[in-house]
């Protein structure tokens, strides 16, 4: 299959872009109309054994923030999410499903509480912008929805906190996951956050002022050498395992938050509103007809899974796989589905059929994997 | 500079991807979250020669439809662009900018009204869809939003009439430029309309169904070999010659649309409503500080424009070019750059900084380049 990306200034640069293509940066994606590095050279293997035990820098600019503010924030903000938002106080952050009038997810942002009028959702790609823009312009509510000079460079692996605590300070060391504090860059404060797209602890900058990005990469890459730091990003194989989801693979607006095991984070009380509602409390009662699960499955590495496999139960689909990848550390496939009714019990025979054809035997397993 | 894509499913396949592997395609874009080819293993240049004398066929499914459907799709609809909506009959195209309360550009996209309560909005890459539902669900609209299974196939050339009238019938000849007709492919009735992203007349196919892709695909593939038929792909020597703007590159929330030539499409009578009529209005008054021009520069053919180049007349910056290539036509370098006030007159001098350093010296020039 062909691989080339042809760029056009429409897939916007980051303010580490540069940096990634000094550190040799072999390809990428696009999420939020924005270039996100996905490989320097070395295999998605070779990356996966490094994550785990050293420390990675990873350009996640795309990582766009939707800044509400304004003496609407809260209500606009409460509106869009089915979590509760006066259960958090600034300085915190909270992983959040965002649905449609159906309880469709139109993404699954972070959502960070800079004060009691501002916020920022971190978004994965959708333009959750717009649709923040659109309730607040029909509602007529008092905010501005906008996008800071914001781009988040996140630090994962388990050498993160030693290696930031060195260039910035012990008391990055007591931010807990998902909270937040502050650095200074170059003069500047700037927010820092324990969390990450990955399961091996970290954090992640969000530099404000695109014009720093180069000096704050180049500051952690010097001081992370006795670290053994690399250039990273995203590790499918890290993500899959740890049974991380991806909104675009795993999640659309045909996809609710029961299914991908989001409904813990959806208040159905009556007594608390939110645009999805009822349309949740109506799925919680219908209950579901499929679910997200893993599902491990032999024949060696499998090929790049760019579209959805169909996953079965003798001759009936009962599922598709919408990411999956070789793990090297359990030595089988390892992939995500949403599986039907019936079918979710883990060692669950099932058969996949990859792109290359070949019908690979497998069965379902619990998330994540051990 | 690398130029790999990680594919994912995240990253969209069309109903023609797997026609554009066969045919040969060596690299992607991405639009609204899918593929869209952009080259076959020969040059720009070599494709514009061929676009211009012979027929192509273009994978552009990434153009995704909002459809509006109900009740009040008109209302909302309407609430949404700056053009007066009941100038146009079902079976119109009408091509129109969408802004915000301030007037930032959100899309530029060809709206096709089917019926009266029914409406595609035919958009560039940004989540149109998503700002329609926010402003429904705010406003309480009784419509519904949705991206139906409907992928855009456009044939372009001077031969595209030709071939397209003896696969689908004469009837097709008589399609006027932004009118839609239909056609019959494998017993279904499907829309096809005289329009393009090249200036090389031609048609796009708004295929309902991609489980028909490949016969559509392999019909006119077929059919298209006397004319010489190759495939193709949106071709930016023929758009900036031909002053074709894009969402993303020269467009952005940061632009209005008196900036880059879509006053004219803004309707700014007081009796007339929609969304960002005051900001235009206003914006009208105010008199613009920059507005898109053309960039006519020496030095050899540009590198590929992935950043925005400072324009400058003297040591003053008075512009940005946003996309530029080299035109083997004109045998110049051909750009586009919003513009500082005081610097629009057609042979106004400038430098353009391009990213390999060389300072080049060129003109302003009228749109489109002749």
């Amino acid at each position: 299959m062909a691989d080339g990306l042809k760029f056009s200034r429409r897939l916007r640069r980051t303010p580490y872009t540069a940096c990634a293509e000094s550190a040799g940066v072999s390809s990428f994606s696009v999420v939020n109309h924005m270039l996100l590095p996905t490989g320097y050279g070395r295999s998605v293997e070779d990356d996966y054994w490094h994550l785990r035990e050293h420390v990675q820098i990873w350009d996640v600019a795309c990582q766009r923030q939707v800044q509400i503010t304004g003496p609407d924030a809260a209500r606009l903000v409460q509106w869009m999410i089915p979590r509760d938002l006066s259960s958090i106080k600034a300085g915190d952050c909270l992983y959040t499903p965002v649905t449609d009038e159906s309880g469709g997810l139109l993404n699954d942002p972070i959502l960070l509480k800079l004060g009691e009028d501002r916020f920022w959702l971190s978004v994965a790609d959708s333009d959750l912008l717009l649709f923040a823009k659109g309730l607040a312009l029909g509602r007529g509510f008092d905010v501005a929805v906008s996008e800071p000079d914001v781009s988040p460079l996140a630090v994962q692996g388990p050498k993160a906190e030693d290696l930031l605590s060195k260039v910035f300070g012990n008391h990055i060391r007591k931010i807990k996951y998902f909270k937040f504090g502050w650095i200074e860059i170059a003069g500047t404060q700037q927010l820092i956050a324990r969390s990450g797209y990955s399961r091996q602890d970290g954090f992640e900058i969000y530099l404000n002022g695109g014009h720093l990005g180069a000096t704050l990469w180049d500051t952690i890459w010097e001081a992370g050498q006795p670290y053994n730091i690399a250039p990273g990003y995203p590790n499918l194989i890290d993500r899959i395992e740890g049974g991380l989801l991806s909104y675009g693979n795993e999640m659309s607006r045909e996809t609710n938050p029961f299914e991908v095991g989001l409904g813990k984070f959806c208040n159905l009380n009556d007594a608390f509103e939110y645009l999805g509602r009822d349309a949740l409390q109506n799925l919680s009662v219908n209950g579901l007809e499929r679910q997200i699960r893993g599902i491990l499955f032999d024949g060696g590495p499998c090929p790049a899974c760019t579209e959805a496999w169909p996953v079965k139960s003798g001759d009936l689909q009962i599922g598709q796989v919408t990411s999956a990848i070789w793990s090297p550390r359990l030595q089988r496939n390892v992939g995500l589905s949403l599986i039907d009714r019936g079918f979710w019990e883990v060692g669950q025979p099932v058969i996949v059929k990859s792109k290359d054809g070949v019908p690979r035997l497998g069965e379902v397993s619990a998330l994540p994997f051990s």
